[in-house]
């Protein structure tokens, strides 16, 4: 009945995603929220699905073919970009970014406290209204304690006149298990 | 869309209560939750409604009044002696804890850690597969730090393999902002 951590971020960005708009993907990895966000958003809608690792891509297509989702735009490219992949009007109703590394491959290559926050600073601004990022953190990979910190220390410091930062967090288990953030847009 | 504290301690508690099962307002204060409760579980139901502050009572008893109630047990004792107030064969679905001093009143009377954790132990004897106990830290107040940092001790070490500890903060507010833990047995 609490929702996992999976389960709750994508009840919110189901919460939090319109019909028509666009959303991003910062992350796709193995694509499932690219997938999930693509329904989510519908025919009229646009999916940007990031990558910097052309495996995750690879895998993000094949797993969201045949499911008819002719709205994603899959870029191979950093997150850290992603104004370059927007125009000055734009509007975002929700983005996603799971930390770390792409699950079943090279651990070495992980996303990075500096580029993670200079991506969210960049979405932030295109967010509308009640828009929504959410950050599900893997810390237990090497570098991922780092990260994780400045994640936190950013968020923190998060004007609570401009945004609600939420902290969803299973704090009785062992193992560095993920937890989630939340940044809404007031 | 991000529910605050209070709305998403409501919603935990209505997902997680049952028509006609017995529930706990450790705290019943000025009866807010003693009436959500009470509503929950229906005519079949029992709340049983704790406060060690005759005004909390009085305050309480006036609120539900004419809300035609007749499920609800106002017990003016400490939520420390619980199992007093439950046959040992009970079996209780939610309970929830405000933390800190009853609103517009006395501040210098609190919740305690220690009756506070003690009580939370006797509860967990008695809830049901997935029931839930809802605590809601408020710890800006003289005592209230001290307090907070027993409970999440206390929280942190509960087995996982027993049961899931939520915690649910927005974390970019100033001056301690509640924030609400939630432990569900598995």
């Amino acid at each position: 009945m609490l929702k996992g951590i999976l389960n709750y971020s994508h009840y919110l960005l189901a919460l939090s995603t319109q019909n028509g708009e666009t959303v991003i993907d910062a992350t796709c990895g193995n694509g499932n929220d690219t997938l999930f966000l693509s329904k989510k958003v519908g025919k009229e809608g646009h999916v940007l699905a990031f990558d910097i690792q052309d495996q995750a891509i690879k895998n993000a297509k094949a797993l969201v073919e045949g499911h008819n989702c002719s709205n994603i735009s899959f870029i191979h490219d950093s997150h850290v970009n992603v104004s370059e992949y927007l125009s000055s009007e734009s509007k975002v109703g929700a983005a996603i970014f799971n930390l770390g590394y792409l699950p079943k491959s090279d651990k070495t290559i992980i996303t990075q406290g500096e580029s993670t926050i200079s991506s969210i600073k960049s979405i932030l601004g295109f967010l509308r209204q009640n828009g929504l990022i959410v950050i599900v953190v893997y810390h237990g990979h090497k570098g991922g304690k780092k990260e994780k910190e400045m994640i936190l220390s950013y968020v923190m410091n998060l004007d609570q006149k401009k945004y609600h930062v939420l902290r969803y967090d299973f704090i009785n288990q062992k193992n560095n298990p993920p937890f989630l953030l939340a940044i809404q847009k007031k």
